[in-house]
């Protein structure tokens, strides 16, 4: 189902080729406008009840849809999400889980990426549970292992949260490796590693724009010579594979973690490429019922990982 | 003056080609012992009296030397700092800034990058005034543009330390331009980026090492094929330069702004380029007086930015 404005989508159906058979499997569901990047997030509850990510995800809370992927307003995607489809039982508060491409090629959870900020212990504690069941159920980990992000290995070293989140993992039958440093969000030691979403997004852009900022650095420096330029020429297939690795449009879309459906939410200048992955991901989180196993995981652990909010 | 085991360092200097009149311009102070990476921080202040770091920072106390310079255990090296050489009079907590090379060519200055975590948003301000005093007197920026790390442009953006500091520095006269995001680290829209002690040490850990993951991958990619390998040694020379641009070497040595006299601590992998600029570093400091102007800077500014704790 493709959720927006019924006379600009059916055209495009149209120019990109879906007609046919090919369209026939593509419904339309018109919404009337949309959020923009510049509306606030909670627009979606108020002025902008007819905008496509609202209306996208009524047709999850009322069964029409097993999920939901937006590459719009990312506020605006997980307060639609959080408000109109609802929390699991049991989850305090939902979070943003994002796949960032490691040395080993693998991918390692981060968690939470800008849901929330000013995390309390359980919150955190609760994050890691949901990214083990993603890791295992979506991205096919066998036995996810989980880091908490701090700021040194050992048990001592963290902030106020980060050790009393700690603590409360330890007591949990999940594979709890400890801290997690900067570091080993790139290094492939973990699976999972978990964080407040102040931390966690900031994580997030600063790499982006670092990886990015290397790549066009590079790119750059090769224009400058005949001799750099044949090279960078005969190198490029070599390096493509390599970048390739790195590509967040691989992983592309975050899955929002603990809402009642399934909700994706990818970058505002995803690609087609991205997109498609997004949507990938939604399937195969619909597919193995990533939202039924975060609710018997945490209703298992409870009491121990919750903060009472959820309940 | 070159602190550690005489009789190690002594045949060491006639080693490295020091003998004649550049020998005598070395003197050596004796120090029995060693913090290893290993040894608690607090170690300096009990059972390793006697170890370099606490020589070391001993001898900037009795005004013998003007700084400090280090390569070893970070945590040691900023005890022995705060304790014995002692915190400049308005500042509430010392902290650790990091000349990050941005894509445009300049340092944007992170701070706190390890040195407290569980910062007050007065503790942000300070680090945030510390910085600006850093990057105009040290690293010759004109009027510095000083951002708060957080997780939106917006004001409204943040959590609850980086609102609160954020409603400090409005009232100070510092450049003082707004939140800074993830990727304004690198983009080289600001000079200064404050931020909380575990904020700053989680991005600066995973920034080293996403940076290095990225070379060594690409690396390694080139030695795929006849073609690509050529490729890459024709291009060696120009990606060089760019490469150069991002070696944390250049700007080796992180300052510990606000003790009272100055201190750098280099990362425990530096080599010997990373070690001349690290001394360089305090040389600069020492000459612009670094701490004078920090304590003119925060006591003009006092009682705004201060949490009471340093006074």
């Amino acid at each position: 189902m493709l959720v927006g404005d019924e006379a600009k989508l059916r055209p495009l159906l149209k120019h990109h080729g879906l007609v046919g058979k090919l369209a026939e499997r593509v419904e339309i569901i018109h919404a009337a406008s949309v959020v923009t990047m510049e509306d606030k997030p909670t627009s979606v509850l108020k002025d902008k009840k007819d905008s496509s990510i609202r209306v996208a995800t009524q047709l999850v809370r009322e069964g029409r849809a097993d999920g939901v992927v937006s590459m719009g307003n990312t506020g605006a995607a997980m307060v639609a999400s959080v408000m109109v489809i609802g929390t699991l039982d049991g989850v305090d508060r939902p979070c943003l889980a994002n796949a960032m491409p490691n040395m080993k090629g693998r991918p390692t959870v981060l968690l939470d990426v800008g849901a929330n900020v000013d995390s309390k212990p359980e919150n955190v504690a609760q994050f890691a549970l949901m990214g083990a069941v993603y890791a295992k159920e979506v991205l096919g980990v066998a036995h996810p292992r989980i880091g908490l992000l701090s700021v040194g290995e050992e048990d001592t070293k963290g902030n106020e949260t980060t050790r009393a989140a700690a603590q409360i993992l330890r007591g949990v039958d999940i594979n709890f490796a400890g801290n997690a440093e900067g570091r080993d969000i790139w290094n492939g030691h973990f699976d999972v590693v978990a964080c407040d979403g102040f931390v966690g997004n900031v994580v997030l852009k600063s790499s982006e724009s670092l990886a990015e900022g290397i790549m066009r650095g590079l790119r750059d420096s090769l224009k400058q010579s005949l001799w750099s330029k044949v090279g960078g020429l005969l190198a490029k297939g070599a390096m493509k594979s390599f970048i390739k690795r790195l590509d967040y449009a691989e992983y592309g879309g975050a899955p929002l973690l603990g809402v009642k459906g399934v909700s994706v939410i990818g970058h505002g200048r995803s690609d087609g490429r991205a997109v498609a992955s997004a949507i990938r991901a939604a399937l195969r989180a619909c597919e193995h019922r990533v939202n039924e196993n975060i609710q018997t995981s945490l209703q298992r652990m409870l009491p121990t990982v919750s903060s009472g909010e959820g309940r």
